[in-house]
């Protein structure tokens, strides 16, 4: 078991921690990723570089906390579970509140800037790209394949589709939306991708239902 | 009227114009847009800059044409019109069938790495990201608008359904994956999509039906 450290040195490092975290937030969406340097993080901070080093190897590693920082407060502002969709047995409304809640996220100016900017790296910088899908945005869609789930093995969702595969029918087009400005987002826009998805645009049931 | 060129000058022109838009899409692809400039492209595609400036007014526009010619020549080697979806009466095998050759060029290297770039861009850059969703980005999804409608008059598709929005269900998840590494893009996705996207997901017929 570890010692814990005396109360005013967490008090200190919580501080310290939360100023790198808003300083590698702004700094990235200020200037992107390739100029953001953990000297500049520091630098805004008020810490020292060796802080930073102490805790996380990178900028990259600094900046994924940052935002799965981000996200956890998101959540708690908004009186959510942070990692969490919630199931009241009704698929359609759990997944327009969760999806209503991302479109609140997506309009958040914290939120806006640093994400444009991390994302456009990820689109020409392959490695980084991969890592915060991994660490970041793949976690974030696992809560909705557990969800769809859920509702397979309750029989709201048809035996045999791939729910990894189904939540990209409402998710991505928020996403493209936001990311390359194809199309203004509300909570209407969300609510209808979520009854497409779940009833299909067709007027004729599926040939093998 | 304008007078024709002579025959000599319009096939110095051509090569000119070939010259010039193999030489954007590389640069772009190599250095990133903001590290692309006139100059550059001009010196790789050994004509003078005044040329260039002579028919674009700035690299924004070079580039916007030069994906649109390949654009037109993707679709002219796969054997279609350009700037059409077909319509055999059988709506799910002709998305299907344009989805396949998205998929094609999504992973042809000439389209790859100047698409990333640009696409990269256009997520920072919001005026020239708007500029190419406008003129290139979304043409081609009101072709889909155009091939949704078609269907829906024929009562294929469910009245009432927003064919702008519903067209997002394919389209944006695989735009995604490819944007982001999110996930393989193969035929079998696409045509697992447009599947979902027709039919739903849910085992439930909507409510509303």
């Amino acid at each position: 078991m570890v010692s814990k450290p005396p109360p005013d040195a967490t008090r200190r490092s919580e501080k310290s921690r939360r100023a790198i975290y808003a300083a590698a937030l702004s700094l990235v969406g200020e200037v992107g990723y390739p100029r953001t340097t953990v000297e500049g993080i520091a630098a805004r901070a008020g810490v020292g570089k060796q802080t930073i080093y102490r805790w996380w190897p990178s900028k990259a590693d600094v900046l994924l906390e940052a935002f799965l920082d981000l996200s956890r407060q998101a959540a708690q502002e908004a009186g959510q579970e942070p990692y969490a969709i919630p199931d009241t047995g009704d698929l359609a409304a759990d997944l327009k509140a969760v999806l209503r809640l991302t479109v609140d996220q997506l309009l958040d100016p914290r939120f806006e800037a640093p994400s444009r900017a991390l994302a456009a790296e990820g689109l020409v910088n392959e490695p980084l790209g991969r890592e915060f899908v991994t660490k970041l945005l793949e976690p974030q869609l696992q809560l909705y394949v557990d969800r769809l789930r859920a509702a397979q093995e309750a029989g709201e969702v048809r035996a045999g589709v791939d729910c990894r595969i189904a939540l990209e029918l409402f998710v991505s087009p928020l996403a493209q939306r936001w990311l390359q400005h194809t199309g203004p987002i509300s909570y209407d826009y969300t609510d209808t991708l979520v009854e497409y998805a779940l009833h299909g645009i067709a007027s004729q049931p599926p040939r093998s239902a």
